[in-house]
């Protein structure tokens, strides 16, 4: 019998995928559970709610207590933080080149690197230097990954795993889904997440 | 130096608070911090935003994952769950009656029952038998307390505690804030404010 996975969708633009993404190695590895990194876009999940930006920016007092909650997250945790001049930044680009990178650990690295860049020294995902860097970071050398990122088959993969996400119920990142089907959303619920997925495979 | 206290604020409608009510007690009183029970209504808070009724209805995708996720929630926890037929239900003589109660343990009491008959049994909480019921159990004469909760001073007190936590921030439920004013929202932040409490209180 094969080791149970589950699907991580997370967005770039997401503040609370920077927490999750930085810890869900550790606490998958630990329940022995496999991750596959799935970056989507919640803009058009977002736009079809009727949404013109971030919940966050539309109901300011739950924006304000989301960064403050960000802080004392990272503080725990040990992470650098820096809130960006600018949110939700654009994440198409940085979506791309994560969905045109292997999954075998280069997609992870890049990722994490991307995360740190933006929320932890706050800078912006859309700049080709920070991109580059991240993609140094994860052993990738950037030139090459930033053309092979604008093919029409890396374009069609993330419009894909968009839709995917939306078929499964996502309205919001980070996600994670278990191989039977249950959603849990939020860097909060990393831990039942993955035990849901340990205990799905042991039954 | 006196003991440190939270103010946790929730409401009857709100589904999260149900297991943040029946765990805080206990969460609380293991780190030694007291909890004052301040109940208040998010109508008016919503209302603001311009929200007609819950997040959850508004947007059906995330109303669905809330249902299965206060199930998991409550079935980790070994409390009973059913959905009531109608979401979110008038909490407003609900409040009323919780704000008249004294704060000595009867509030937490009734509360707690409360809100076990209307998300533990799907009951509604403005059926006076069930308040009648929810107050029995917290050892309170029913018909007293009902009337006692529709003075002037009990309408003006649950006016004045909505007025609070929309002054310090407070747009959802439950929400607790510490004495030096952080506030933490949500079930899953108890034990993160309650931390904050005790240490803020060392320091």
């Amino acid at each position: 019998m094969s080791a149970p996975a589950v699907d991580f969708f997370y967005e770039f633009a997401s503040t609370y995928s920077y927490p999750a993404a930085m810890r869900i190695a550790d606490v998958a590895g630990a329940a022995g559970v496999a991750v596959r990194w799935r970056p989507f876009l919640l803009g058009p999940i977002f736009a079809e709610a009727g949404w013109t930006t971030s919940p966050f920016n539309l109901i300011p007092v739950k924006g304000r207590n989301m960064w403050r909650d960000l802080e004392r997250i990272t503080g725990a945790m040990g992470l650098p933080f820096r809130k960006p001049d600018s949110f939700p930044q654009n994440s198409l680009t940085a979506a791309r080149i994560a969905t045109s990178l292997p999954d075998d650990g280069k997609r992870a690295a890049f990722s994490r690197a991307l995360y740190r860049a933006e929320f932890g020294e706050g800078l912006s995902i859309m700049d080709s230097e920070v991109l580059g860097r991240a993609l140094t970071a994860a052993g990738v050398e950037p030139s090459t990954a930033i053309v092979a990122a604008g093919s029409e088959d890396v374009k069609k993969a993330l419009r894909a795993t968009t839709e995917e996400a939306k078929a499964k119920g996502l309205f919001g990142a980070p996600s994670i889904v278990t191989a039977d089907g249950e959603l849990f959303w939020g860097n909060d619920r990393l831990e039942q997440a993955v035990e849901w997925a340990a205990r799905a495979t042991s039954r």
